[in-house]
């Protein structure tokens, strides 16, 4: 670990004004100095979404003492963006923590979750980056019981660097008997969607998403196994899409045309 | 193959009006039934992007002869969604294909584009999934010179399927004279943005993204490698993010609190 505090890059993706991120804040500035930079309305679902069709904001606020803030118009990838360019200006903080997001980012959930885009693209700028998330979707969620785990996990992070082209993705039960910190890997479950169809005033259909979560996967070794089990999940994420395992077999496919 | 013609999902993230997806439903309806579920507006860089703080509207359009479709006013993983519950009702299409996006969606792209993200829903879904991209983006693109790839790609996919959890993301350069088709990996390029900033008239700064993308990948398996020398690049993608390679140096670490 550097001799100076470390410089640590705050974002999420309920919004600036959320009780998570108020959490990630407080845990954070006993460890380093820390910078926010979060969407100023809330961007949950919004994955690795960024704004290219409508110009962005980017303006200081005073929340919380002695911490530099500024809130943004646009999604929490934007967040990240803006922050290394214009508020870091190219040099890098040492950290790029995201959260804590009101509700799980476990399984798949990791593509849809900004939360976790945020540190994906953190990680993308070589920045050591961690999501983090609570089983609870309230507003009213309490983060007490997750805070000495994400400062240790992130003490370790700072210690030990993560490897090039990964990130980590943190979730805890909600409950204050945590049992300890499992390595896992992404479950294979997915939503089954029901979305709510409903009339509108002037007889046009509308729907809201809606769906439950259906976990086929056996394992383990998964985070939902460790949720479950009341141990925080920490998951390994990469950025490289490729699935190197399928390349022997499409070379031997037929693309002459 | 199916002896019956198989089904054939199409969606894009430029919008049900854009060039690119006609020329995907007019070689689509060659070999199959076509049906098309695609945003109503332009969702270029949503990536996984969901809808979920505003209801979710789709209605049947009549814009080319013969040919089901539907407008969406979500991203295109709703539109996938959308397709999969509510208009095959659970009965499941045989192909699921994405674009032709007007521009590259090569390398890091994977994360912040529309298209690949529709395409990777689909396979979440069991689909199996194509995404395709060209590298060219006005919207009076020449897609001709793509299709017959394209209907050759989709063919071998019906024929042969693809492995559980994978995808393809196919782009193709922007020449006559493409060289065939190369199965690659993603590169590892990253954007270094340069926000484009502005004063309103009401002397509040503003700013547009914008970005070079950087490719510091030598390998000649890479899809860029393969684009700049006039092949048309085919990269597997997987939805499991979990870097399991770094799961044992994890486990040594000390998360004790």
């Amino acid at each position: 670990m550097k001799t100076t505090k470390p410089t640590i890059l705050v974002v999420n993706d309920d919004g600036i004004t959320a009780p998570g991120i108020k959490a990630l804040i407080e845990t954070m500035a006993e460890i380093g100095r820390v910078v926010v930079v979060a969407p100023d309305t809330p961007q949950s679902g919004m994955g690795h979404a960024i704004t290219i069709g409508k110009p962005l904001r980017l303006d200081k606020v005073e929340l919380y003492d002695g911490i530099e803030m500024y809130k943004c118009s646009g999604t929490p990838v934007d967040c990240v963006k803006l922050a290394v360019t214009k508020v870091f200006k190219g040099k890098k903080p040492d950290l790029c923590v995201s959260g804590i997001n009101h509700g799980l980012n476990n399984a798949i959930n990791v593509l849809y979750s900004g939360t976790m885009s945020a540190a994906v693209e953190g990680a993308i700028e070589s920045i050591p980056s961690i999501g983090f998330s609570l089983d609870d979707y309230g507003w009213e969620a309490d983060f007490s019981h997750c805070t000495k785990f994400i400062k240790q996990i992130a003490l370790q992070v700072l210690q030990n660097g993560l490897q090039a082209g990964t990130l980590l993705n943190v979730n805890f039960p909600n409950t204050k008997d945590i049992k300890g910190v499992k390595i896992c890997r992404q479950a294979n479950a997915k939503w089954t969607e029901d979305f709510d169809e409903r009339v509108d005033p002037y007889k046009r259909k509308y729907y809201w998403i809606s769906g439950v979560l259906e976990n086929n996967d056996m394992g383990e070794d998964t985070d939902i196994w460790a949720l479950e089990h009341n141990y925080a999940s920490i998951v390994p994420v990469q950025f490289d899409l490729t699935a190197h395992h399928a390349i022997p077999l499409l070379n031997s496919w037929d693309f002459s045309v």
